[in-house]
């Protein structure tokens, strides 16, 4: 159904992350080389078990017994590091397999990343070694791990030099060392976060992302993971991430680079050269409900809220604030935001009222500029009134310039409240200027300076609820369409080669329950009559030919045929059209093709994506999917449900609900023929290379839709 | 041309921001009230010039003399604050007349903003006293003035409370004052940049957001102006600012609320109907150069690039950085901002391989994680020659974990520069934890945190710098396309009332010089033919009638007619159908028109907008403007180059460049014909309350444009 998984089953990562026993190749106390700075941290950062250093030129390091190799420790490490010269790192692999150590980080560069022929062979030979000793290897080109939660790094960065922070509830996977460590790791941390794990992975030659990331969900240390990646090797395994996640409810944020990357394929299907790489991705993160954002600062303002795993009812917001401007500000990026600023109940008016005498309807969010400014036991009574209506889903109030006590009293209100809630906090303490909304966040509360990240996060927040609550209820299993005939449809198709006909790719269409034009081949003028007469209404002719794949141009068609004369007439001109275009052409027959009425064209593809697997694409036809691209993509097979979100994401999904008082279009059917072709994709993936319904006319609704033209290429090397 | 200003002519602010003297009435020095809060502030602040508090139940204030009223002060003020209750505000302001106090700050509220019919009678009353008297007036419902430079301020925020922090060279205009003084303010002085004055302008009864702004503008001691409004009154005083900060190189960058408000206009045009108050906004900041962002951070965040006044001399960056994953990073945030990665030349490629020895070929922005490590010096160099590459218009390198030294000895190379730079720091100091970027932006270094503020910055710096140069090449001037005969198109279009028939329309537009479709007035069928033989030509009939605007309907068209014959039956055909559809109707004969070669259709359109006046709108025809809303305003009347960019902004343009094997459109005729039209908008806006050309057909290039079809409607009340 897709790619292959090259990739081992899932390996506990505790005595990589936590090791009784580490040993460290390449150790040193000289200069800023690399062993140095990594044997520094892990000296420093308070790690309990044995640490061997391993350095043939030094007996003692810092007070410790330095071995000449790995052959000579007095035990088995759980973990070694090793940081020697990229030609040594074969050579003690080896004498840690011939040890039985389970676990090695390869921080030595010089592999895949160099681009270079030696550097990928190395990498393979690194891969191939991994899976014949078992040992399971974290890099190469990397920068380890850290683990606040049990106190062990071997890391070379300085961003944890210093006393150890605190361990916390976010987890860090990510490509690049710098990135990962001071981007989102430091940068965090300086925000008041608390970190559970950080791995900086590199190459990924055997151990990938998605070994870590799952590593961490599975951990209760971890409640929230950031991950930052330049791509992803097998999209299945992220797919069954994402599931994990969403039964843990631990919610996965992820930066992907690489987003403005041009597509590149080289195909004859439209689907097949217009989707781009990180279309896909994009499309696979929101079908599995992974929170995509753009760049490291995001990463982590999103886990200031998640990690409280408060997940809203809806996008049904309400805030209050003692500056107006700031409520102008919050409702406009809010609206952006898809937030929504229900009204208050009568019951919630009437205790405001009480607060705010003299102000008639109060509106959502609040401007209590009146009421807060010296008031903050009343401001604090309103929000708690607001908190407790059951419209709202979370409540976001806005503090400006206060007094220590009353931001610490708000705390510790929206703390205890029964519903989720953010602080947004922009201004400072008015009587401890060292007290900040780091200090509220190292405390556990989602405290934010901006709207934007804080309504950002609340969205996502309220989106992973909802989708939490699908997969457990199964509405996140796709259920095949009724009328499937998979071994039909497969049977015809492996039949062909190459490229099909209109007429051979709507019969394998056909056998797969898609409402295809009814039609017929004809090989005389007798047959052709016959066959109109089946059809009960006016037929369109085409030639039907291997050879002739674009009709029109050959003068092969005619439309709108009523009746045996015309009938007899046009089957002679199109026959012979046919042969004066291209004398030497194969002709099967003639098509007799009902008219369909008119409609809206869409076009429905499949294509195979190298990560990913088969895809499934939805456009409405012409400019929108040539000129503005306005193509939604989802990972095969879809929901029904899935389906539909699918169209409203289009830009000209209005024009389906009818516009200029034309009729809506046939959407339930246009919604069965989308899930349809995703499971088609699916059964199917392995026997074509690219496939275009284009166009497929949806009818008024209730009259259905119809497979007009098709196109399939079957692909070379099933 | 535009809505009538009623603002009063500049005048010079310095009394009111620097004062040589000033009075606040309701000064006090009880609990926490708003009088005792501002006096508090005025006190502390610095000011060197004589307080004089006036309160009638204090005879002295912390140590200064109170009077009772401004009567009995001993000398006139420059400036009085009145924080008196609403009801007494007049008494207080007629007193500052007889005196001859030149400004008056009213902060209390009570006026406009309560949405009262009394609260709008007493800022009327407002407006009329400023009006009588020439005394000018801030306020009410505001917060008045902070002015660093001159250490006066007269506002009760918190914001400042403390040692006052040194003046630098950004100014802020808000209407709110917790925004203003705090998400801007403060929040831009805790990043460490320095204000030159703030203004929180409430209600601007009398003095407007462009007086504070045009205040700031012409002060040496500021270099960029942020607002952050809620609307403006009146946009041809905002666009004359706009010239004014382009001529002197001082950017003004905008945050503007109420962008998601939906467009209300009730209309008979497309182009009425659609545009949305905040389009308009977007459309005339884009087009004059003000630098819109949307959120408060985003104000600073800009200035701290901005205040350089530095302008790159395009969007080439180069980047280097010891942290592969940021060069990543930045390379994608920067491809979404419109970024350029120049290559470097072969001398920069030369220079950089010294350091870089056996790398090849190195690409931009530049991974230089083996050089940069621990070789500070060896980086700087190579920045150093990065900078001086010609391809090069600004320099952004990344700092990640560095020692003081080394990021101080950075900064000092980055100001050395011979062209812009700006530093993008992710981390932090390793040697000195209080050291952070702060202390780099209070020595005026522009250094950013995230690569998206940074390159939105970088953007907005070469766009600024590009428009600063056309103002002054004379390039921002619109010029009038030759053949326009204004007074003949007026005459024509006083002529008419209400809404114009198709012909009619044509008429006026033929008069200033559009190409409308060849057309004739037939009373008789031989006149019909001599029509035909002039037009040389298949015509098409129509019928022309005041009472039948819905010709297809009506069945009193013939398309494509070809020959007298068919001529004379085409002919009685239209107005037998006519006659029969309505037959009532006024018929002035039929109408023989050119058949027009198929083409790109183009609705072009005027709105009237209450801030801007004429305002021009152009988008393709159909589903792009009532599904897709895909359409480009500007201010009338617009140059040759600021037509082109509405073209491009449009989602559509490919279709007018050709796309399926289709010839391209006439774009140079399309373009003249936009311009022509906000022409015909700025000097017939009086005349007219909507024109909808619809379609304009764009035909093949240099075939030119026609007026297929034209809706004006007069308006009611010039």
């Amino acid at each position: 159904m897709s790619t292959p998984s090259t990739a081992r089953a899932y390996t506990d990562l505790t005595g990589l992350f936590a090791p009784r026993a580490v040993a460290l190749v390449g150790a040193s106390d000289q200069g800023e080389r690399f062993g140095t700075r990594v044997f520094r941290q892990l000296m420093n950062f308070g790690y309990a078990g044995p640490i061997y250093p391993v350095n043939p030129r030094a007996t003692e390091l810092n007070g410790l017994t330095c071995y000449p190799s790995v052959s000579e420790l007095p035990e088995t490490p759980d973990h070694v590091g090793i940081t020697v010269a990229t030609e040594r790192v074969f050579e003690v692999l080896e004498e840690c397999a011939a040890r039985g150590v389970p676990f090695a980080t390869v921080y030595s560069a010089g592999f895949s990343e160099t681009g270079t022929e030696e550097g990928r062979e190395r990498q393979a030979k690194l891969v191939a070694f991994a899976r014949r000793t078992g040992m399971r290897i974290m890099g190469p080109n990397c920068n380890g791990v850290i683990n606040f939660v049990d106190a062990f790094a071997m890391a070379s960065t300085g961003a944890i030099a210093g006393p150890r922070r605190p361990a916390g509830n976010v987890g860090v996977v990510s490509h690049s060392g710098g990135l990962g460590q001071i981007n989102v790791m430091w940068r965090a941390m300086e925000t008041g976060l608390g970190i559970s794990y950080e791995a900086s992975i590199g190459n990924e030659a055997d151990l990938d992302s998605i070994d870590f990331a799952r590593f961490m969900l599975r951990s209760a240390a971890t409640d929230v993971v950031l991950m930052a990646i330049e791509g992803i090797k097998d999209g299945a395994r992220l797919i069954e991430l994402a599931r994990e996640a969403a039964e843990r409810e631990k919610p996965i944020v992820i930066l992907k680079f690489g987003r403005t990357e041009a597509g590149s394929r080289a195909a004859a299907s439209h689907t097949g050269t217009i989707a781009g790489a990180d279309d896909i991705y994009d499309a696979a993160f929101r079908q599995f409900g992974l929170i995509r954002v753009f760049e490291t600062n995001e990463l982590y303002e999103m886990a200031t809220l998640l990690r409280t795993r408060r997940w809203p009812k809806g996008r049904r917001v309400a805030s209050a604030a003692a500056t107006g401007g700031n409520i102008v500000q919050l409702a406009d990026v809010g609206e952006t935001l898809g937030i929504e600023w229900p009204e208050y109940s009568p019951q919630t008016q009437a205790t405001l009222a009480q607060f705010m005498p003299g102000y008639g309807k109060i509106s959502n969010p609040t401007d209590m500029t009146s009421l807060a400014t010296g008031e903050p036991e009343n401001f604090r009574r309103a929000l708690q009134a607001i908190a407790e209506d059951p419209q709202v889903d979370l409540i976001a109030p806005i503090f400006a310039f206060v007094k220590r006590v009353d931001i610490e009293r708000g705390a510790e209100l929206l703390r205890c409240l029964p519903k989720p809630a953010a602080m947004l906090w922009v201004g400072g303490c008015t009587d401890d200027q060292t007290f900040g909304p780091r200090d509220l966040v190292s405390g556990g509360l989602p405290v934010f300076r901006n709207a934007t990240p804080c309504l950002r996060a609340v969205r996502a927040a309220a989106d992973f609820g909802a989708m939490a609550a699908e997969y457990k209820s199964g509405l996140r299993t796709p259920v095949r369409p009724a009328g499937i005939d998979t071994g039909r449809a497969l049977a015809l198709l492996r039949g062909f080669e190459g490229k099909l006909t209109e007429r051979e790719a709507k019969d394998v269409l056909g056998a797969y329950g898609f409402a295809v034009t009814q039609e017929h081949l004809a090989t005389s003028i007798d047959e052709a009559i016959a066959h109109a007469r089946a059809i009960q209404g006016p037929v369109a002719l085409k030639i039907d030919s291997p050879d002739i794949p674009h009709k029109t141009e050959a003068g092969a068609i005619r439309l709108d045929v009523r009746g045996e004369g015309a009938l007899r007439t046009a089957f002679k001109e199109v026959v012979e059209s046919a042969r004066t275009y291209a004398p030497s052409a194969r002709i099967n027959g003639v098509l007799v093709q009902e008219m369909v009425p008119t409609g809206i064209e869409m076009m429905l593809g499949i294509v195979r994506d190298p990560v990913f697997g088969p895809v499934v694409a939805v456009a409405l036809g012409g400019i929108h999917v040539e000129v503005l691209r306005d193509i939604s993509y989802r990972i095969a097979p879809v929901t029904f449900a899935e389906a539909r979100r699918m169209l409203r994401e289009l830009r000209g999904y209005k024009l389906l609900e009818g516009v200029r008082g034309e009729k809506a279009a046939d959407m339930e059917a246009l919604v069965e023929t989308l899930v349809r072709l995703s499971w088609f994709a699916a059964d199917c993936a392995d026997e074509i290379a690219e496939l275009d319904i284009n166009p497929l006319r949806v009818l008024e609704r209730g009259a259905g839709v119809r497979v007009v033209d098709a196109l399939i290429v079957r692909r070379a090397n099933p």
